[in-house]
């Protein structure tokens, strides 16, 4: 296939002068000179010059089924010609019904209320004004605060940001703190010494409970986690700490928001992950990016029957719950959805993510025995390789350098992986086989010893 | 086409069991039985039953190129084969970046600067988001109050719901008002009997400076505005209105935000409306809907150089602008928006709006003579007639319902209008012929007069 129309140095231009991206640099906007993504297969980009290259991120977590998929372009272009639009506040469809029955079946108990939004910002925004919602029609209007963690990423609403716990610091853009209450750090990495696991999952679990009965039960309102923390570095916490979590959830009837974004479909080698890998029924599920493969926007939360049972029914004339989106529920995008969720269970795709996972966890950890590398991290197929910090001053400065290093140096080879100052986090496409896997972790264990070649210092 | 797979019985079904669609009922929750839309092709969408119906609100406010174009369906099955995602964070791809090159053309002046978003909401989140980013850029922390409007509508996400002034009274749901400021309604049909429309534009540019010199002029960031309030009921303020606004702004430094997700893309004849039907050029201009003709959701906020340009460059050294979505950009959504505006360009149809609308009006405000109508309004192919309330008690009750009544009468003889209590209102797809709106209107005036006479009692 062409690669593109126009020229790569006319798309760059384009690129740099018009198109402000996410997380946009201030400092180089107008000259960022992105590498430009030409066209894609399978578990493979090419960039402009038709170099391949492994997706090691899965595009941003989300291309589970792969790229350039010809029964994904003919059921999105056939629903495009039956049915492009329709208005979702006034009449129903078959691909948003269909899908939310699906998804319905899909999820645990009863989380069988699907509200559809454009992605995972407005998945979250939405089970937070959900909560609102639910509380202020329970009469408890003040039961509103959000406990949220280091480290997590909910997205970029002002909403789901201000319930975001990365890169406080350094950011330039307004949050609501008032109502939101951050947890510390869950990585077992950073237990102090001599701690069990059983001891840290218990230190953290009761890390809620205190904040619970600090803030005053009657105050919070929800509990917000991704199963695995993705952005904030793939920290998985300890085995129970989810379970501890929604016991204290529900000892103080605060309810329990699993946001699986990343975790849904497939990543860990199921639908959800809250059920089947750590055991619990939330209040609400958030996903998004893995429920189309990224081929169309489309986001949903998940509501339990728990939380909408007693605020609807006969009794509760004129009460809406005043929240939706032009795009909620848009067919072509749940057509797509649906056709991505058919593939995954033909091809069993779960299947393949249980199957080949340990063998992709077992490569990832054998890294741990170059100098430079501090600590590998991975469940299902979501891996992390985090630089070691050996000293002060200039090795610490050259560990923040590690992930935009070895990425480099990857791409070089023919890898892509997403580099985060001192870390490398993955999550390649989830139909990726034993030897794709051999490829991308011989080219990252080779990235890894030329950085050490060249800075001999740092390892 | 076959209209759909399942039974309308299956589907409607899941639809009420599980699709909890955007202002959902919580007394009608699982029974709400809505219509489903099986197909559309033009300006006409098909139910369940196989009848044809004239898509009145053009989705919603959004089909301008009309329904089933084959040419959109193979450019979004062409990107898809292409290239179906790539992170925005890292990469470039074409469409986004022709795409924002185009949007920079079409858009006045210095709105150069495109920030994809997933529909109008995040747009509306993110221009806001842009507010407090400069003001916090510039020194100026606590320049972050919003001014907005009774009866604007500019989304749902809970920062663009707390700058939304419909609906407060009846609404379950939390926003911000500490950092926000409605002004009162604009609608010269309320003003004081006797005075002329420049004094109620004066009135209302007044609204606003007094609004801002008691809030304090530092503490203000933004105004934003509809160029007309599209779904509080086709509010068309008086002229001059905008620049007055306009200047206002300039005087005390605060933004402005034009959100054009519904006047946009050629709704009132013009790419955008801000300057070539008010004369204004915003700080930034959010749009979605008409940009893909509702094919895909895609949203965008465009932002001037003037208020980039004094935070952006060398010295700006780490600073970032950290939002963005997952979807920002999506390369399949932006080929449609591409094709979209292709579409527009080649056959015409702002050409076609401006020479077709004069018509459009004339029929719209001849029903005027019907004796249950109140007011008609109208510009460009949006328009809207409201019911007359003609007493208190029984008559104001039965007005509260003329929306409802005459969207009821419509339907049965082939129109889908929007009720909104005791208004509809319309925009029908661009490519509307003449003798379609003779159909539209025609049917419009039999379903008022139906309703006159089962309720002789209101007109």
């Amino acid at each position: 296939m062409k690669a593109h129309n126009r020229s790569s140095q006319t798309i760059r231009d384009y690129d740099n002068k018009y198109y402000m991206h996410p997380w946009e640099g201030m400092d180089s906007f107008g000259q960022a000179d992105r590498t430009i993504s030409a066209s894609a297969e399978g578990i493979y980009v090419y960039d402009e010059h038709g170099n391949r290259l492994i997706d090691g991120p899965g595009g941003m977590w989300c291309t589970q089924i792969g790229y350039g998929r010809r029964d994904m372009a003919d059921a999105i272009a056939d629903q495009v010609m039956r049915l492009s639009y329709h208005s979702p506040w006034n009449t129903a469809s078959e691909p948003p019904a269909v899908l939310a029955k699906k998804l319905a079946d899909l999820a645990p108990g009863g989380l069988n209320n699907v509200f559809f939004t454009t992605g995972g910002s407005t998945a979250v925004d939405t089970a937070i004004r959900y909560m609102h919602f639910y509380n202020n029609r329970l009469g408890r209007p003040n039961k509103k605060t959000v406990i949220s963690r280091d480290k997590a990423y909910h997205g970029s609403t002002f909403l789901s940001a201000s319930v975001t716990g990365r890169d406080r610091g350094k950011n330039f853009l307004d949050v609501d703190r008032e109502r939101v209450h951050l947890l510390p750090d869950v990585n077992p990495l950073i237990r102090p010494e001599g701690m069990s696991l059983d001891d840290w999952c218990a230190a953290k679990v009761k890390d809620l409970e205190d904040a619970i009965v600090a803030l005053g039960p009657d105050s919070v309102g929800a509990f917000i986690a991704e199963p695995i923390l993705a952005s904030g570095g793939v920290i998985i916490p300890p085995n129970g700490y989810h379970k501890g979590c929604m016991e204290v959830c529900r000892k103080y009837d605060v309810l329990y928001i699993s946001d699986e974004v990343v975790t849904g479909f497939g990543r860990l080698g199921h639908w959800f992950a809250s059920k089947d890998v750590f055991d619990i029924e939330p209040d609400m599920i958030t996903c998004a990016k893995g429920l189309t493969s990224g081929y169309l926007p489309l986001g949903a939360c998940l509501i339990n029957d728990r939380i909408v049972d007693p605020i609807s029914g006969p009794d509760q004339e004129g009460v809406m719950f005043n929240n939706g989106y032009t795009y909620s529920g848009h067919p072509v995008a749940c057509a797509a959805a649906l056709k991505n969720i058919e593939i995954m269970e033909t091809e069993k795709i779960l299947e393949h993510v249980r199957e080949i996972s340990p063998y992709f966890l077992e490569r990832l950890h054998s890294l741990r025995d170059e100098p430079m590398v501090g600590d590998t991290r991975g469940i299902g197929l979501v891996g992390c390789v985090q630089g070691k910090v050996t000293g002060d001053g200039d090795s610490y400065a050259l560990d923040q350098q590690f992930g935009a290093k070895v990425d480099e140096k990857c791409e070089e080879m023919g890898l892509i992986v997403r580099p985060m100052a001192n870390m490398c986090v993955f999550s390649p496409p989830l139909i990726i086989t034993k030897t794709q896997i051999d490829d991308m972790f011989d080219i990252l264990r080779e990235a890894i010893r030329q950085v050490a070649r060249e800075f001999p210092q740092a390892a």
